[in-house]
Order: C-alpha cells, then sequence, then structure tokens
C-alpha cells in the first residue's frame, strides 16, 4: 500500500481551506463585536513589503487551484484578486474548494512523473507531479494559510492552532 | 506508481528543517550586523499568549522527529528545551536532520494504516500512519516553520518565501 496523489493532494488542500474559512469566520465575528477593523485586517501585513492578509489567502487559494489543476490538465481557474471583506474571500475560498473537489482521482493519481512546468519568480521551472506538490504546491499553501493565520493571530482573533489543523 | 510514506515524510522534512536552518543564518547574520538583538529575536511572539520564536522552531524539530519515529515504531528522541542562541537552535535542527535521515525506507515505507495513539492536548488520539503524516504532522511542522519565519520577517530579516522553499 502506498499514498496516491490524489490522497496527497484534493482531500488535503479541502481540509486546509476549510480550516481557513472556519478562521475567517472567528475573525468576523472578532470584526462584528467590535474588536477589530475589517479594513486594517484585510490590509494588515508582517512588515512592510509583505503581501496583506486578503493576498495570503488568495495566493493560498490559488496555489491549491493551480496544482491540482496542473496535475488533472486542466486549465488553472482565475480569479480577480478584489475582495475587500472576509466574507468575498470566504467565497474565493468556497469557489476554490469546489473546483478542487470536483476533480475526480482518477485525473490526479498517476501523475507522480508528469512533466509541469510552472512560472516561478518569471522563470519556466520544470517539475515532475510529485516533487511539483509535495515541494513546492503544498509548503507554499501551508505557507500562506499559515500567514494569514498569524496576522489574524497578532490581530487578537481569538483562533488557536486547532483551528487550523481542524480535523486530521 | 504511487508516493511511498518515506517519499512523504523524511526528504520533505529533511527539506523543510534544512530551509529553515538557512532562514537561521540569515537571522544570525542580522544580529551580527547589529540589525536585531538576539534575545528579543529568541523571545519574540506575535501575541502574548503566543509561543515565543525559540518554541516554534523546537516544536518544529519535534513534531518531525516525532512522526518518522512514530511511523517506524522507534522512540521519539526527547530533546531539552533550553536554547537561549540562534546557533543552539540550529544545532536542534541538524540533529533533528540527522535522526530522520537516519531512519531507513523500509523501515516508515508500508505504515499508511499503521494504528498510531498520540497525545493531543492532553487526550489520547487514534490515528492511520497516513492520516497523521498529511493531516496532523507535515501540517504542524509548516505551522510553526512559516510562524518562526514570520517572526523573524516582522523582525526584518531579510528573508523570503524562496528561502522558505528552498529547492523543490
Amino acid at each position: 500500500m502506498t499514498i496516491s496523489m490524489y490522497q496527497a493532494s484534493v482531500p488535503r488542500l479541502v481540509n486546509l481551506l476549510g480550516n481557513l474559512s472556519g478562521i475567517l469566520d472567528k475573525a468576523q465575528a472578532h470584526v462584528d463585536q467590535g474588536q477589530a477593523d475589517l479594513a486594517t485586517l484585510m490590509n494588515y501585513r508582517l512588515f512592510p513589503d509583505m503581501f496583506p492578509f486578503s493576498k495570503q489567502v488568495q495566493i493560498a487559494c490559488d496555489k491549491a487551484r493551480s496544482v491540482v489543476a496542473r496535475l488533472a490538465g486542466m486549465e488553472v481557474p482565475y480569479y480577480e484578486d478584489d475582495e475587500t471583506t472576509l466574507a468575498e474571500l470566504k467565497v474565493r475560498i468556497a469557489r476554490s474548494v469546489a473546483f478542487i473537489g470536483s476533480i475526480p482521482p482518477e485525473r490526479i493519481d498517476g501523475t507522480e512523473d508528469k512533466d509541469i512546468v510552472l512560472p516561478v519568480a518569471g522563470q519556466e521551472t520544470h517539475y515532475k507531479g510529485m516533487q511539483l506538490l509535495l515541494g513546492h504546491s503544498m509548503p507554499n499553501v501551508y505557507f500562506h494559510a499559515t500567514t494569514a493565520y498569524n496576522m489574524l493571530r497578532q490581530n487578537g482573533v481569538p483562533i488557536g492552532k486547532r483551528d487550523f489543523l481542524g480535523k486530521p
């Protein structure tokens, strides 16, 4: 027995993005209770030259859609980066989850060695399917989702690691 | 073709921790150049009730050793949480990488369905091997490594996502 490419991607990404959506619910409640300002949260940065919160969520969604689409040989659905509210970010997450969940296992299984070319920092970068998934895409999605979490945490949103991990 | 439990764990964790060690080098250079205070960095928190930077690195290492040891049916090597410098944290990372890298693939492969019981928040939690690896341990390690990265980033250490991702 081994792990299929599908098992290592779709359910993991769906879980991670679902947990992120739950974290956004807690951020929304924090805003609704007058504990934080919505625009401040959306534009919050940990350092001046770092992407703001909204962009962290956008990239987490985009990297997740991108990897499953590329493995499955489908076009990556493009979404405008125009969300200004947590509710809109939740819609982006939901749309991403719906797309990711719609891909049947047989489109993704067996793509371990598939050649995939990706623009990384403006350069064509060549990957094999497994290397793209485990070495580039999953770390990227975790990176941006954790950074979004940390930004909310720093703003006092009452969240903990359990919200991030959810149910394994 | 599929992914083996070894491929999804050991090389990924070794890569992630190696990248974290490189990030600590950049933090050390920042300190050496008088741009940051060592003790301030080591004890830095994003929020008062959150673990400090040093603990984030410690947990990233511990979760990484823990999952491969448990999958392999070995005792988890315990390290004291007594590091007060970046150099000492780098030693913890190096020891963890050496342990993780020392486990032969055949000890980890085939553990997808292995029953593993873990204390989570004081409660015995039952996992299957693959679920533990993909749903608990990898997210945990990425979570703490990214949080350590974000803390350094907020303190002006000149690092970027490429330092975090390294070579896939």
